[in-house]
């Protein structure tokens, strides 16, 4: 035991204790109680524990939103193992990249990626890989057909205790792997009750990835507060405005594309009725992932659908600031105040500036994280004294809302993920004709920004930009591909020669195809 | 700054910024919105700092409940002082041994209680003593009229500082100071939260004296939570049930004799219609102070009347355990089950037990003490791992519910009030003709229960019962004064000394007039 942490009762054990036959989970198929969730959660951590599974090792999670994802995410929290939940969207290469980096010693995957999971095996023989389901590869070890070991499962969280490592792109090429404690959960799950309040009947519709912190956190907030969650495994508006119509969905997290469709299929489901209004028992719609356009944010008014707009990252364990739907209009492109728990500050040359003044957003308080795991250096840089320099710029108004003026100033944010510039750069670099790359974002009226890539080639070399756009669909998830690739004479510097990607753009008047 | 501790942004200053219009605060008189208290609060920090009280100084409160109250326990805040709130029943000799004990260096008051800190401060000349009022004696230190000082007020809260020191008395003869964190405050407040659920638009009645923690943990409540809070100054039912009705109170905390006589109200202004209802906007009636009788609760449920039954002590912030409305006849006579951060245990010499065993019930988490201000070997005592021994014994069914079998064995609850008999056994010896005293409650139909006292006295000795009871007068709060004293030849003993309290009943039937 760690003196100075506070250790919880399990937050599963008490919401099973507290409400047992109250409804937990429903995915398409299957509904749990809290009992029936618990009782799943201990037959996979002895599953686990018989494997030889122990405290602090790191398994990786590929699998898609459903049941078993949500029993793993707790049967690893009995085990004290931490989780790495993966990104169903990164390549086979992205995927073993980071399977090294974490030093993950089991890969658990569900039906649906298998066979992805599989060649990752064959890439990695040093991994055990094992399926959630019933239905398994026969080579493969089998957890659910395991026989439960009799080992002591943890009954007591301990807050400063590493629930995750998440990975998440900085400005530098590789991916780094936040460290997710206990404690951020738990208080990010605070701090949001206190801000959007806390109903024992809530009911929170999750169709964003669990591999994401937005989606992830909702899985915590449900045991925490012991609420039901509905989980969607993929993002469907036909199906989320069925769910939010028929299940009773009090709160919904969801980023502006994904809202636009769904109004979009609100009207059209009743005749393109434009104006069509959700049941009030829709409380809250938790709208994160970028700034969202003026017309949508009208148009939610005018139905009087409740969008609390928040400004989150990974290292914050999503929402940090938040926007209350009062103010959506009064404070148009302001993401809010801070969550009861977190400080902010916007510094500029390292001193605090005054409001209306632009800088660097900086956060802390029990919700941030203490840094990426492995990465003394990316640690140090990104947090000092417990600061962490989000990258992000904006301003404060005379009455402390946050305007975020530019995510880290080369982020590219595409239907809510985030795209960095330099890993889509670096990855481009790796091509023997390639001496120089840049991207950047260009708007786009679906998916809000697409990355653009501009290079330029070693001299004696040639490539065409189709060759290129091939090499990078190999390479890369789908949502980082440039939309386009083009070669250019000369990339834009500064005098010491950073590369400025701002000015890319111009670029485009003299692109040579 | 601890950097093992967890700091937040002072919960009153973040409710002001977030919710700056929204009420507050409203007694008879005067209704302060989150802005106002917030001014009002800084104000009497200044002008607290500008004669000199420092950060750690314990500054004693004799006040009733109102708005100057309420401003005063945040200054300390925002000054790092410690809060002694102290009981407006106790006798100013009983008073002065508390500002001894605890070091007071200040003594506030209100108009009210002026003449007896006036007193007070006579016996104790090394105190400063200042009204909190604008209307004050001349000889007084003014607080309301000192200019405010140009100090640096604390922006954060850290939860390992100690905010009160709360007198409770034990089995020992003389209250012990606990020790109340501001972490306590937060996570009772959390844990409530989440049993009860948080709605922004909350109104929470406080009819309960803030010198004990039922009350102040309200106040803290109310700027963690960002909600209002209607104050009574003393307990009137017909006051109750029309702010219940007018107000559109939420949740109110109330002890069983307190609900029994709103009821009665309730059913006289309604022409004795007996089973009138509250409106629906009463969501939670928190119901502590020892075992609520049956048919008390029958008649809640036949009226519908959410009651949440509690069991709390000042070691634990207040509520520890509760029992939800729908448990309320199922689970009779149970305290319920835990808060989500409290650990429980029933141990039996030692041992943990099984459901259904019986023993002493002990706590554990962030919501319990740290000890006893300058008391190392009572904490010791009480503590054992973080443990907290309450002396009160228990059992747990299998579902986990908490049943209450005796407030420790020799607690007496009268009105609400906690009478310990040692103590009074200790005054009624420092009568130089008494030679024994036992006291043990006797039921009684207005009050719960209420202390009864047996002595024996020195041979060669003779004092009446009436004298005695004079003697008791001068000497004790009332609610602590025994009802009769018996002069009986002996006390019932075990075979080692020990004094049987539970015996004492059967001497009415001996005893000498």
């Amino acid at each position: 035991m760690n003196p100075t942490s506070i250790y919880l009762p399990d937050w599963l054990t008490h919401s099973a204790q507290n409400h047992p036959d109250q409804l937990a989970l429903k995915d398409q198929h299957t509904s749990w109680s809290f009992a029936e969730l618990d009782r799943q959660a201990t037959r996979m951590a002895r599953q686990l524990a018989s494997v030889g599974i122990q405290a602090e090792e790191r398994i990786a999670l590929l699998a898609a939103n459903g049941l078993s994802y949500v029993t793993c995410v707790h049967a690893l929290t009995r085990l004290g193992a931490i989780l790495v939940p993966l990104n169903t969207r990164l390549t086979r290469d992205e995927l073993c990249w980071q399977l090294r980096d974490v030093r993950a010693t089991l890969l658990l995957h569900d039906d649906t990626w298998a066979a992805q999971a599989h060649e990752i095996q064959q890439a990695l023989p040093e991994i055990i890989c094992a399926t959630l389901e019933e239905q398994a590869y026969e080579d493969e070890l089998i957890i659910a057909q395991q026989v439960e070991a009799a080992v002591t499962l943890r009954t007591l969280i301990d807050l400063d205790a590493t629930q995750a490592i998440m990975y998440t792109s900085g400005t530098t090429g590789h991916p780094k792997g936040a460290i997710i404690t206990y404690g951020m959960q738990w208080w990010n799950a605070i701090g949001s009750a206190l801000n959007l309040g806390h109903r024992g009947d809530d009911c929170w519709l999750a169709c964003m990835p669990f591999f994401h912190i937005g989606g992830l956190s909702i899985l915590m907030r449900s045991v925490i507060y012991g609420i039901s969650v509905i989980i969607h495994q993929k993002f469907d508006a036909l199906a989320v405005n069925r769910a939010i119509r028929e299940e009773r969905v009090t709160i919904i997290s969801v980023v502006a594309i994904m809202l636009q469709r769904m109004l979009n299929a609100l009207d059209a489901e009743t005749g393109n009725a434009h104006g069509t209004q959700y049941p009030a028992t829709l409380r809250c719609v938790l709208l994160g992932g970028g700034p969202a356009p003026q017309p949508l944010l009208e148009d939610c008014a005018s139905r009087a659908i409740p969008v609390v707009q928040t400004y989150g990252l990974t290292e914050a364990c999503s929402q940090a600031v938040t926007l209350a739907p009062e103010d959506a209009l009064r404070k148009l492109g302001s993401a809010g105040r801070p969550l009861a728990p977190v400080q902010l500050r916007i510094l500029h040359d390292g001193q605090e500036v005054l409001a209306g003044a632009s800088g660097e957003i900086f956060l802390k308080g029990p919700t941030i994280t203490p840094g990426y795991a492995g990465q003394p250096e990316a640690t140090a840089q990104a947090l000092r004294d417990g600061w962490l320099a989000t990258g992000d710029l904006g301003y404060l108004d005379s009455e402390g809302y946050l305007y975020v003026l530019d995510r880290r100033s080369d982020l590219i944010i595409s239907g809510g993920e985030n795209v960095y510039p330099a890993e889509i750069e670096a990855m481009l670099l790796s091509h023997p004709a390639v001496a120089e790359a840049g991207v950047c974002g260009q708007g786009d009226t679906q998916w809000g920004q697409v990355p653009i890539a501009f290079v330029c080639l070693h001299t004696q070399h040639t490539v065409t930009s189709t060759a290129l756009m091939e090499y990078a669909t190999q390479r890369l998830a789908r949502y980082k591909q440039p939309r386009s690739i083009h070669i250019v004479a000369q990339l834009p510097r500064n005098s010491s020669g950073k590369l400025l990607r701002r000015e890319l753009p111009k670029l485009l008047l003299e692109a040579q195809y």
